[in-house]
């Protein structure tokens, strides 16, 4: 094999006259009979190489048998085109080469798709044939993103004398969180390794043994039911510092991201990013993770509606409810009878028991409920959504947590609907004064809203032990264009206040000491005040991408059933690595294995 | 919390007279009554500072409660000691900090073992302390390392135009090669996914993809029998490239591993890097991992005594097997009779029946067995030994890979136990011609010596069907100091060699589809040429830090048993965490989870 001279794509008029060696991929073929064109393809980009009996009668025979997708290598000269086949599409479109010789590195057989920005060929087969789908160059460009930002992020890192640091993936389980992928152990009979949901606890004993800077870009799982914005594995930023308080952190990481959408998108962000605290950011958007691209904000009426007959509104605020109303803007045009009926369906799968609306008229509010707003009343109403003739309000009433769930998730449904959403933006804010804990009904207890080590603000210290619920958290969330990119916060350092907030959580001493005793144990032996963060990797590359799909910027990625649609993983083994472990399956399939 | 102005091993006489405030640990505590001295450290190394009434006496007051591993702050002068106090040891030496204010951030109780170079503690306790364990200085200089030379790496990889592309965790279990870890899942009842033991299968698919150039520095598993120098998961550089040919990679590695050395050792080495053909450094040295740091070859004799009337030898080459002497130089005066006997112990370990010496005395030769070598046959033994007054000669009569194993490692235990080492060097060299399969007598099949997508030296194609045992590999190992850093090898990419491969190996066409389908699929896509190498970052790291126990160069690694004596892993898990996986434990533990 002879080495290349240049890459495809690279070729220009600076190169006409010259004599090239290319490698790579036949992209398309066009066959004039006396002349044959290739367009080839390496992942520089495209370069068109031309076969012609005056240059060479055998290159022009081979290339016969030549069909798409082929690797070839060819070996010819530089020609400037003539300026009327001169291609402005493509980078090299005002040369081509003219071959003499090639030779046939590899046949292909046709494909199932073809190699192109869009494809029409559904997801499931683009990931049982992910080595093709990676061909396209959207998703060539992609992964050159998610390479660069990458590297941007550990230069970064490194600058700022952070040290990369690996931490086990064969680690502990713990009943904290979500669920864990386990790894039986067969030479420890009946029991298991956990694969990490996040470093968490090595990163804090990492600051207990001084390295004082720490970060890993890691893999984590968890073994979670999927929705399209999650993967049972999935890439993490993971920093943690010593003597670095929160200002200290926040600061840096918006370095960290202006230096990033500069470099890998040219764009310049300015810098502090504002701060929601957690309450705002639900009473406003009925999320904790609000996209700003857009307004339409929720609005608080349960004064105004307090003494209205509407049933409905009265008995949520008579159970400690709330009502809020959001203004879809010219609204009454846009949406029939039967999509506003249709929305009521989708407020339900948020809790809501229905969905209240009013349009507004030049002769007033109407609609089904528009007998219970009149006068006063109505007005005050109108004022406090600023609603003009044209517009159509939604209502929700009910527990709070109801009402900015269902509300919240109609703003966003409207905003995208509507294309109220500037998409060029990128809309970077912190959510900061999160609850600490918040009550689990199923487990009847409390459970830290953010990880057990989630250090509380000092001020809120005192009611940790009386009334956990109010009790901030001194964390931060960054968020994005409406996703949760990272959390990060202060951790607790002293030793007695691990063991209150244990308490607040309902875990006995013993229980505690048992999943985190090492943890406590470690905090005895001089830990420095800390704190960290983590990004989702994935979900940065997806939104620097312009992406919304996370499993486009994961090379190999799973299916909703955690399914590898290529490898066909998970998959069944042999009864002889079940004994191995000294397990057994149960149900369905047991007489498989008869052990 | 106030900010630190400086770190505490960063000052110097140029900071004399400025106010500073650090933080940090206290690395040892004097009190003199009236003044305490304390050595204050944190990642940057130890500065000394100084309480004392003159200065502040509310600071001493603090300064006594003080003990060693408290973390603290303290704000004072910087002030220039008297020349008679400057310690030379520490590189703040010649100056000291005079305290004004200091804070406890946070007690310790007193440690298990010193936080020092030396520590007399036992391993286990190290391990079960690591947190600790890590913050000793050669520790802490050993990830400090660590990290530099990750950086290096993805740098260079970064300027040759690799790009970092994430591979799957959660992947499909193989038959080839080590025990695999498995992962049960939740929601394909009774399969399970397999933790990788190498990226392999997914780098030749991104070669199929089409980004030319991988690479990746990724965390493998292998539920083996541990090693002193292996754990169950460790983490290896993972290349993989289109169009270069080995030339082109072992050039670029060579280039890569002179930039390491040079830049994390200061030392020089020449390029490019000897080779060894395996026959040759099996032959030579007994090993295909040589350590060339010392002499001492293994020598040829079959010839030479092929009439002797020894049963030993007589019997070894009747049954096809060799006899091949190692003398060790001056050793006659070097080992007791004693010894010499525990040495055929030794030796059994590798499947040696025994262990014939022989002493060169001025009288010729003298030992057990001397009375089988006299005349010319005594001579010729002396002459192809080099043999002189004073030596002490051995030989390994057996099977060729007994007579490898015994007297390679003989050769390796002299060298160590006789400091024949010169330790300062860094021995690099490439064994090539690898035999690409070997038999394995309890499979009773020929087995891959590398991996099953390893290409044959294209002169022995013919020779896979008929003669697979006489096939070479295209394949290179890199071996630094007698270890094995790193194999590559060019893969085969044309799909009928890849079915030849399997036939040879002895899989059906069916048992090959089913656990290689998907590849062997790809490859029928127009797969390029393609070929790549994997090295062993632990190993690396270790051989760098001039250590000899690969735990010491991971921050959490596992004892010999795969346990983690830190956080107790691997553990128990609960009855509903086996439920949800539809497992059950059999034998010994069955009756605690009664499901």
């Amino acid at each position: 094999m002879i080495g290349r001279t240049h890459e495809c794509g690279k070729l220009g008029e600076e190169h006409v006259g010259e004599r090239v060696q290319l490698k790579g991929w036949v992209q398309r073929r066009r066959d004039l009979g006396q002349v044959i064109f290739l367009d080839v393809r390496d992942r520089s980009g495209i370069v068109q190489v031309v076969f012609n009996p005056e240059v060479n009668q055998e290159a022009l025979t081979t290339a016969e048998r030549v069909r798409n997708e082929y690797v070839i290598e060819v070996c010819g000269n530089v020609v400037a085109r003539d300026p009327k086949t001169v291609n402005e599409k493509i980078a090299t479109g005002s040369i081509e080469v003219h071959v003499e010789k090639i030779s046939i590195l590899n046949a292909s057989k046709p494909l199932p798709f073809q190699i192109e920005a869009d494809t029409d060929a559904s997801e499931d087969v683009r990931l049982k044939y992910r080595y093709l789908d990676l061909r396209r160059p959207d998703m060539q460009e992609t992964f050159k993103l998610r390479h660069r930002t990458t590297k941007l992020i550990r230069d970064f890192l490194d600058t700022e004398t952070f040290m990369e640091i690996e931490t086990p993936m064969l680690t502990k389980s713990t009943p904290e969180g979500a669920r864990d992928y386990l790894v039986p152990s067969r030479v420890h009979h009946g029991e298991f390794y956990a694969l990490p949901q996040s470093p968490q606890l090595f990163k804090q004993l990492l600051m207990v043994s001084g390295f004082e800077r720490y970060y890993q870009i890691v893999r984590c799982f968890r073994d979670e039911d999927l929705r399209a914005d999650r993967q049972p594995e999935f890439t993490q930023v993971d920093i943690e510092t010593s003597f670095m308080d929160k200002e200290d952190l926040i600061a840096m990481m918006e370095k960290m991201m202006e230096k990033i959408l500069k470099e890998i998108k040219g764009v310049d962000i300015s810098l502090p990013f504002p701060r929601l605290t957690y309450d705002e950011a639900m009473n406003r958007f009925g999320s904790d993770k609000p996209d700003l691209r857009f307004g339409m904000e929720l609005i608080e009426l349960s004064e105004i509606v307090k003494d209205s007959e509407f049933k409905v509104f009265q008995s949520a605020l008579a159970s400690g409810g709330t009502v809020k109303g959001l203004n879809l803007k010219g609204g009454a045009d846009k949406l029939s009878r039967k999509e506003i009926d249709a929305l009521t369906d989708y407020v339900k799968q948020y809790g809501a028991k229905g969905l209240a609306w009013l349009k507004v008229e030049e002769e007033g509010l109407k609609g089904p409920i528009a007998k219970f707003f009149t006068g006063e009343v109505a007005t005050s109403l109108q004022e406090a959504l600023g609603a003009e003739v044209g517009d159509l309000l939604f209502f929700g009433a009910d527990k709070k947590q109801v009402v900015f769930d269902s509300l919240g998730a109609l703003r966003l449904k409207f905003g995208k609907q509507f294309d109220l959403i500037d998409k060029s933006q990128f809309n970077f804010l912190w959510v900061v004064d999160f609850p600490l804990v918040e009550y689990d009904e199923e487990a009847k207890r409390y459970v830290a809203l953010h990880h057990p080590f989630t250090s509380p603000v000092e001020e809120d210290l005192a009611l940790l032990a009386t009334d956990p619920a109010s009790v901030r958290a001194n964390a931060y969330d960054l968020v994005l264009n409406g996703y949760e990119l990272g959390g990060g916060s202060q951790r607790i350092y002293q030793s007695d206040i691990q063991e209150q907030m244990f308490k607040a959580l309902g875990f006995s001493e013993e229980e505690a000491r048992e999943q985190f005793g090492f943890l406590l144990e470690a905090f005895e032996f001089g830990t420095p005040p800390h704190g960290g963060i983590a990004l989702g990797l994935d979900r940065l590359i997806m939104l620097l991408a312009g992406r919304t799909n996370l499993r486009d910027t994961i090379a190999f990625p799973k299916t909703a059933s955690a399914s590898d649609l290529l490898t066909n993983a998970p998959g069944e083994v042999s009864v002889e690595q079940l004994i191995d472990l000294n397990l057994s399956i149960i149900g369905r399939k047991s007489e498989k294995v008869n052990v």
